[in-house]
């Protein structure tokens, strides 16, 4: 116990990387959610604010909101619930957006929580926790959002029941542009147009691309990168969801991405490029065919974000 | 053209290595075949004799062999057709195995012909003219089978219309247990055995096992190879062309072994183990299966080849 208050950060990620799906995603600098915490008197975990949430309203229970829900679980491992603590939740970036805001806030939950216990466990070790705040939100066990908003980088989940997590080498030169256009798509009705079955060909070929796209981040081969970014299980069947997306993607394309795609469940659109300026001309290209069909969005250009959850 | 006579030899392959259907291969130290190509004044390539064929026959009409075949591509390629060339073919490796017989042949067939006209081509050059020769004989165009045959060490193909060919880190302590049974599976028989459909959760669950697969080669994470080489998709629906195909891999993972599955299409089984002394028990604990059911076999124990194809 060696702080009376902390304020933490997780950032917002990319989730499923269009050759990833449920098992790789990546952080970028910006936006994110802030958690406050500190040591209060009173027993027990208490949410005594949140920020940022708009029209919308997140649950001040701590058992029923993901930040809260992650760190209870912590401090049960820890054996510290009767510890008084007070937090604070700031949500600094949008929510239904497919940039991973719930795993943002119980990755930022468990950390600070952490932080403030004078870090007993490595982030590592807190990823069951995080992924289990998020759960309550997102009904799936999944680490692709929580993995890198906690950790970092570019993570890779061999298996999400059993979080075997690593993290991939970062090309220097890699930028994310993400827009986020202001339509809503629910996660579930995401989940919900995808067909429970695949065809053995489509499989070998994602799969030829997944592994591809690993060996690109091995080997700094930002063609070998371009050549894997092609989704074609998911992408086919949820780019219907989002207006005008094909328009989005290709204006990406044309600005110079190596790859683009749906950022987790979407609406978000995200496209990898080999420079900012790069990535810039991409944001602004899709921005542009959001606003050919009249949507309004915000875009956001980031290196890969390689510290994850950190303090402020 | 600087040789009057080459020799060469190329390895046997183990294809799919449990989660890699059509896109992963690696290269054992033997068996293999080997390919002797000398000038002549008589213009036009002839296949002057093959042996180690035993009962089953291979074509001696050039275009109609593989070894040939991808002699005669590459020659039209080179423009040097008119060329005499005389060529054996030494058959050191049984087919019908799962070994990559036929890609042997191919890969030593144009390697060969390549090192007599004083190396025009390089390996990754000579690379399509080899999967040509072995498409003859599979009916596929893939190079899981024929890429480390002629490059040696464990190939990765991100996409085989294109080639689109990766040579992985080769972890030093890796060594395969190979077992063949003296049955017979024709490939074409094992490939209708498998259903055009799979589930999206079986994608998913052999996607993240390829990735992790991968890290763990370019990672020496034993361990993490370990824990990626299960095969959900299409080791369940061949197992039953091999007899006692369960008992064959479960003896070799007591045997301690970090996988096992089929070797291409069958009937051989390997298994990948992190020592030499490891890899000789499983083959033994293998081979101990197979005689339980009175079913001979051959085994090979090696490191993963890394030179592929050479010149003797």
């Amino acid at each position: 116990m060696n702080n009376a208050l902390v304020r933490v950060f997780a950032p917002a990620t990319v989730a499923n990387v269009a050759v990833g799906f449920d098992i790789l995603g990546f952080a970028i600098n910006g936006p994110g959610d802030e958690v406050v915490v500190r040591r209060c008197a009173t027993p027990g975990l208490r949410i005594t604010q949140i920020t940022g949430t708009g029209l919308k309203q997140l649950p001040l229970e701590a058992e029923k909101n993901t930040a809260g829900f992650s760190a209870l679980r912590l401090l049960e491992h820890l054996k510290a619930t009767s510890l008084g603590i007070e937090m604070e939740i700031h949500k600094k970036m949008p929510f239904g957006s497919g940039l991973g805001s719930s795993a943002a806030s119980a990755a930022a939950g468990v950390f600070a929580v952490n932080e403030l216990l004078g870090q007993p466990l490595s982030k590592v070790e807190l990823l069951p926790f995080a992924v289990a705040g998020e759960q309550i939100a997102d009904g799936a066990y999944h680490a692709d959002n929580v993995g890198p908003s906690l950790l970092g980088g570019i993570t890779f989940i061999r298996d999400n029941a059993t979080l075997d997590v690593h993290q991939l080498p970062v090309p220097a030169e890699l930028f994310a542009a993400v827009v986020y256009p202001f339509v809503e798509i629910l996660t579930k009705d995401a989940r919900e147009v995808l067909s429970k079955q695949t065809s053995l060909a489509q499989c070998i070929q994602q799969t030829g691309n997944l592994g591809a796209l690993l060996i690109g981040f091995y080997e700094n081969d930002y063609e070998l990168i371009r050549r894997s970014l092609t989704d074609v299980i998911i992408e086919p069947q949820r780019a219907r969801l989002i207006p005008n997306f094909l328009e989005v993607k290709n204006s990406a394309l044309r600005a110079g991405a190596l790859g683009s795609s749906i950022s987790g469940a979407g609406p978000s659109v995200f496209a990898l490029c080999r420079s900012r300026a790069t990535a810039q001309q991409a944001a602004q290209a899709m921005q542009a065919a959001f606003t050919a069909v009249d949507i309004q969005s915000e875009a956001f250009v980031s290196a890969i974000n390689t510290d994850g959850a950190v303090r402020l």
